[in-house]
């Protein structure tokens, strides 16, 4: 059996990423995948459910697993940790699962370090007149709340330059068609396949 | 516009890769995509045509050819010269057009090493059995030809592990699904979708 692949997939808000994550969840049984839940110790919110949102943990707790080297990486937002579990991640990958990693393009920088076999994805709205629409209908917001919002947008955006793959989100059924092309290549590569069907690579130039 | 890429793909005889490339371009006529033809001096047999089989040269034309530079790779077999034209590929990868290159394992690791910005598939049969049954019911051939094929077949295969993807054409639908799935993600690479959309992406950043 070949291993897992870890894809890394970042986008602004309002390019549709977890809309896209979650409809090849639904679509795509073929293979097993799963989305990467993080850590954190912040409250959990109404409407939130351990281990599905987040893995909800005390500081204390968060901090023992820092000094263990449990996390592939891990920040610290207004007062609380956020992190991403090595060992979940790497568990699931050796039983052959996709794992995909919905993060920033701070935290990508982190886990290509660590785990350099990821594949990296980003996510792009079709137009900055699409990416403005997206970020203003979501409520009555001031001109102010907008503009922070498009200048967070276009900070995430100006690295998509170190990503491996690029989405353009226009068409939403072709966005997914473009994102399975690519989890299907990546299972025909060469060492993935070698995996797979070693025994029979093996019979096929026996004498 | 991006560039096209370059496709070196080589199999054992047996492994169905005509059958696979012409279907290819018959039913994807979405991206413009073209089989790279070969220059030979060897005798044009009944049923050829030049300029679609190979270019059809004198051995003099050919060795003025190579004194250009003009191959990316070429050989001698049976005192028969044989060579990929490095201009035409070129031309036509400026136009964004993808090219298919069937080739030997000797020839694709020239290419590689003239285009390393190639992508390389292998295609196999999916089994033994189906392999010596795909080289035997071509007529009733002696069991020491058979074995000759099989020989030359197994030497092809041993190489199977330098190339980017490995296709194992068991049903022949979804060996085109996979085939397909390699060219769309390739498109999706940054750097291709980086001169598709250079224009959208400057706006999306821009103040």
């Amino acid at each position: 059996m070949s291993k897992g692949t870890l894809y890394i997939v970042s986008a602004p808000s309002g390019a549709g990423k977890s809309s896209l994550i979650a409809a090849l969840l639904e679509r795509n049984p073929t293979y097993a995948m799963k989305v990467s839940v993080s850590h954190t110790t912040r409250d959990m919110r109404p409407g939130e459910q351990d281990g599905k949102h987040y893995h909800f943990v005390d500081k204390a707790h968060f901090e023992t697993l820092i000094a263990k080297g449990e996390f592939l990486e891990y920040a610290e937002v207004f007062g609380n940790y956020y992190g991403t579990s090595r060992v979940w991640i790497e568990d699931n990958l050796n039983q052959g699962v996709d794992i995909f990693l919905d993060i920033d393009w701070q935290g990508a920088r982190q886990i290509r370090q660590q785990m350099p076999q990821a594949q990296s994805l980003f996510i792009l709205p079709p137009s900055r007149e699409e990416l403005q629409r997206r970020l203003t209908t979501r409520g009555q917001d001031s001109q102010d709340i907008i503009s922070a919002r498009m200048s967070k947008a276009q900070a995430e955006i100006s690295h998509y330059d170190e990503y491996d793959y690029v989405i353009v989100n226009d068409d939403f059924d072709l966005a997914i068609m473009d994102f399975k092309a690519i989890l299907r290549a990546e299972r025909l590569k060469q060492d993935k396949q070698a995996a797979k069907y070693g025994a029979m690579f093996a019979a096929l130039l026996a004498d």
